[in-house]
């Protein structure tokens, strides 16, 4: 089963380094909005556009920034950041943290020469090949496969049905969610002039530290070097990195997003959902791509890039997109008429 | 082995509510298009463009609207709605549902504290962890995994290879396909400056009754509050649905949709192949989004909107598509000449 | 353990038909790139782009075309197509070819009446459905499974966690990558004017030979007839393929393809990454579509087809973005000043 702990007031205040003024021993079961937290869990103020609800907020206790705190009806726990103050006790509530266990389940597989970290959790019908070292307290769920020789760092958790293909790395504390699958081959095939010849992919995988993949997202094996995901990249759900791209540390890729092959991604990047980027680009530090736009250059400043066209309602839209493809035609024009007044001038 | 069964006209009729004329005992033993049906198949005219099929058809007998009776040269199903006479017939013939079976394999592991309904079926190596309630001729598939305390209605089907978190509430009568994840971790980071810290996603995912969800697809589970996806809400295959998203009933998303967290679409929305929500808007009732359109603002009346440019020869799409990034000069060198020609006037 | 074979430089040169010049004694354990090839290894030369790192090659051999055998400091290996020839040696080296095995793994469950071909891999946790038919030396990953009747040709691979629905048919010498799914329902639904009935999807999927299907991607079974996939056809990861389309031979689509149902894609054709198609065209063959391009009428010509816009810096994109709402007004504004140009001319 899973549930979470119950913590005290104090022992919250402690874990987040806050000098906590009040009732300490009041007990707390969890965390919600100011607007619908109760008496036992803590809310957070982080967004000056939910300031309206603290007046009103029935909570044990609100994580807020201190020049807000004279506004608190109830008992404060005054912090700098308090969005980074609610990430953190949010990880104190986590259920699955609570519920980990230790052993290898008698359905598991596991096959010769694997290396097995303290505490290691290994869940119903997972599958770990042969030549595989897994870190300490490292969970692998249920009905995940580990292919030959890959390695996982310490703390790192694969849940149910993950796929992970031969000769993968993975650093420390990944997280890889249900679905997703690393190894794959990248999409490589050399033309005879009639049919493709499939380019064995020889290379591998290496993911750094604190990576999360979001569910059934795919990160492709490298044609001969590795695909390489650096430190604390975080990914969502359903990405596509195809091979021999790489990402820089701290970036961050939301949904649906795709990158081609061999593409560098630098550090500090933010792509937005279902932005697509094409092979063999350079992206530099920094940059951020809006949601759904199409990178087809390399991009060699940080800032904020986007393309496309908003919605607008179908009629509008239909009339406006004829005119799309007319717009080298009316510029041709623009530029005639202005000719033609310029010389009648 | 999946075989679909085979019925007789009669049957048939009566299954439709329809007053059939004719000889009831032909044997029928599945269906077809007007064009390719055999003398033990039934045909159906749903679309005018198939009116010109009719007068040849071989089937046995034909579901059409009375009004197409007098062309129909074979016997005829005479029904108001001969699209949803076809959906009501296809299920009769569907061999899944023929080759239903009751119990749990041997290999599946099934956890403390599970509460099985009547006629449940679970197949090989499925995985069902503690505290899971499955309702009444529940259908878990080979492979797939139910988390801690999920609990599933009456008459859901989980296919092959599904993985359903802990937490999560599905309804009555859903379909779940192959590779699909229902309450995998939102992607919800705090930025401390120099690097992401994970926000835990304590909500769940509730899917009402009558949901299906294609294969591949991704619902998140909520980072506070539930992921909420309202009745007869239809999801095609590779959707990604973002934590807290809310969806509401009988609103169908085709295929590649992605909607970012906290967005909220009415009821009886149609939201096209690869279309974009962008988070925490409020889509109203009735609105239908065209393929592949992004939607950055709320939308309040319902209709149909879309976004984006038609495709094109490339030639002259790469001419296009450099004067998109001109066109704010051009519109304002238009208003300039505008003034100098009203001036000259 | 996956290991690459070690192979004689003679070996090789027989096996890709080369006359070779020199000692062919020497050990290759395996490829690598002008660069970074060492002395066991063999580069290639496949693109002008990296001729000017032929000089400092290390590499035992090269595989480059005759006219650039006289810059090459080491043996060479002569071939007309250096890259088909790449992908003929990287195929030499693939470890998983190497470690491939032979028989049932004792947890795997092989239901009844089903067909095992000769030298028939089926991995831990595998399930095959009664009446399977696995022809000749193919291999099922650890945790797929195989719907009943379904029919896999001679050498055809399923990687782990693959789902294959009851009555595929795929080809000879297919790879299908974990978590893809084939036959899952396509989306097809009768709406009653209050809510949506199911259509039951009777038909199935068949693959051709020699197709590859990547990582997560979907394809889904006919409502009556087949979807259909020719031979050599190449579908990279996170592609969704609805229900009743049709692929030609020796068509390939990158990362993240749409298509929507009943759709005709013909031979030879190339679609970019993220590219749409609506439903019921029809794509002739040799057509290539960039990346995200939205394709919504059938193409009757080869060619390159593209939409969309290029990405630019937002603060300009955004003024052009709203430009493209007005955009027919624009057009309409330039017709009248065009018109007033003339009359006053």
């Amino acid at each position: 089963m899973t549930h979470a702990p119950t913590l005290t007031l104090a022992d919250i205040a402690r874990r987040l380094d806050i000098d906590f003024q009040g009732d300490g021993d009041t007990l707390i079961r969890g965390l919600a909005t100011l607007k619908e937290a109760g008496p036992d869990q803590i809310a957070f103020l982080a967004n000056r556009a939910y300031l309206k609800d603290l007046a009103e907020t029935r909570a044990a206790a609100v994580l807020l920034h201190p020049e807000h705190g004279k506004n608190c009806p109830v008992p404060q726990l005054p912090i700098d950041n308090p969005y980074l103050g609610y990430a953190q006790l949010s990880q104190m509530f986590d259920p699955l943290e609570a519920s980990k266990q230790t052993g290898v389940h008698p359905t598991a597989v596991v096959g010769d020469n694997v290396t097995l970290g303290e505490g290691v959790e290994i869940q119903a019908h997972a599958v770990i090949d042969a030549g595989v070292v897994l870190g300490d307290r490292v969970v692998i769920g249920a009905g995940s496969v580990v292919g030959a020789d890959s390695i996982l760092g310490d703390d790192t958790r694969l849940h149910a049905n993950v796929t992970v293909y031969h000769g993968v790395v993975i650093g420390k504390r990944a997280i890889l969610h249900s679905g997703c699958v690393i190894g794959a081959d990248g999409f490589g095939f050399a033309h005879d002039g009639a049919r493709w010849h499939k380019i064995a992919q020889l290379g591998g995988v290496v993911l750094g530290d604190d990576v999360e993949v979001g569910s059934c997202s795919s990160i492709d094996r490298g044609a001969l070097g590795d695909t390489l995901i650096g430190n604390d990249v975080k990914i969502d759900s359903q990405v596509q990195i195809a091979h021999n791209v790489r990402i820089g540390d701290h970036s961050a890729l939301a949904g649906c997003v795709g990158i081609a092959g061999s593409t560098k991604v630098g550090k500090h990047c933010m792509l937005g959902g279902g932005v697509g980027l094409s092979g063999h680009l350079t992206i530099a530090d920094g940059v951020q791509v809006t949601g759904m736009s199409l990178v087809t250059n390399s991009i060699h400043e940080p800032g904020v890039y986007s393309s496309g066209t908003g919605a607008m309602n179908n009629t509008q839209w239909r009339k406006n997109a004829v005119r799309f493809k007319q717009l080298d035609e009316i510029a041709k024009r623009l530029t005639r008429l202005e000719k033609s007044s310029r010389d009648s001038a």
